[in-house]
């Protein structure tokens, strides 16, 4: 059997703390993994900001109920999924993904979970585990899955790396460069192209 | 984080082989791991029976697009799906599950593969792995997800011992006799209740 992992943002749809930043008009909110490779220093920074502008878990909700995902994600998905099994690998978080995923028509995801206080702020957040991705791979593997991977993203490298097939999904010039041995897919037919093409080898 | 493992006959379809047995008028395929705990033996008697009354992969295929879902099992679903992760862990085959997991919109499942010959006939089967559902609440363990497990029958006590919480769901009285220690669900508000109490517990 067969099971394709998925990022989640920049594959599926938007990144969420992008458009955040644009409602909220804080610039600092911007920087994805993309840019701070480090994604403990990225979000305590990003909990710190939301602090410093007196930000709630609501407030960002708020923003993320206005999102759609990416043109063609949701019927990318209908026909993944009735091809081969698919499950989303993201390090966003169960109190982000949810509206997201109701528009996706409930796929498996596996991600993370922020912590909240009384008043609604966010204090911080649970990993799921340390490169939950890559060990999300290994998982699989010793359930005897073969698995095909894809992401856009610096924290999709080592579960690009760990599975039987990958591509990276429009990713930025610089990590296409630095990574020259994995497949680019410029969009979600060049995706599915990859993903035939491994299922054939099983 | 959090996932359902949820078995697929007898818990969210009818048992198909049963089905099969009714249409076709071949008692001995009534059979199910409820009757023959080791699936290897129940799987060749079954190959075997098709083969003596020339039944091909389609015509078994033909039943199961005549089949739907138990009664609420697909509402039972969309509650789920919107409250927490669910993976289908069957021991049923991919070529069989497609149109019942397509009524249920897709939701993952690992399962096993038919091996069919030329001529369309069922010649054996592909395990996932031995003691697969065991196996893969262990997998999810690896990747620091607690899980909660369910099913009705043999096959599906091992995953429900392995899990963090589990119940069966609507089991024979024999099995119930048998693990006085495993609560019972009696119905999908039963299940809800189960898996809403453990989630709390996280």
């Amino acid at each position: 059997m067969f099971v394709v992992c998925l990022d989640l943002e920049g594959v599926l749809v938007p990144e969420i703390w992008i458009n955040v930043a644009e409602k909220t008009g804080i610039k600092e909110l911007r920087l994805t993994t993309r840019d701070i490779p480090d994604y403990d220093v990225l979000m305590k920074g990003r909990i710190e900001i939301l602090k410093q502008h007196n930000l709630t878990l609501k407030d960002i909700q708020d923003v993320i109920a206005t999102m759609k995902p990416l043109d063609g994600a949701k019927e990318f998905m209908t026909e993944l999924r009735s091809l081969t099994q698919a499950v989303i690998l993201s390090d966003t978080f169960d109190q982000f993904a949810k509206p997201l995923m109701k528009q996706l028509n409930w796929p498996t995801i596996f991600c993370n979970t922020l912590t909240v206080d009384d008043s609604n702020m966010i204090t911080g957040y649970k990993l799921r585990q340390k490169d939950g991705k890559k060990h999300a791979v290994e998982g699989f593997h010793s359930m005897n899955l073969k698995v095909f991977a894809s992401g856009d993203s610096y924290n999709d490298l080592s579960m690009i790396k760990e599975a039987d097939g990958g591509m990276l999904f429009c990713p930025p010039q610089k990590i296409i460069d630095e990574n020259p041995q994995i497949k680019v897919a410029h969009d979600y037919d060049d995706l599915l192209c990859g993903i035939k093409t491994l299922l054939k080898t099983i």
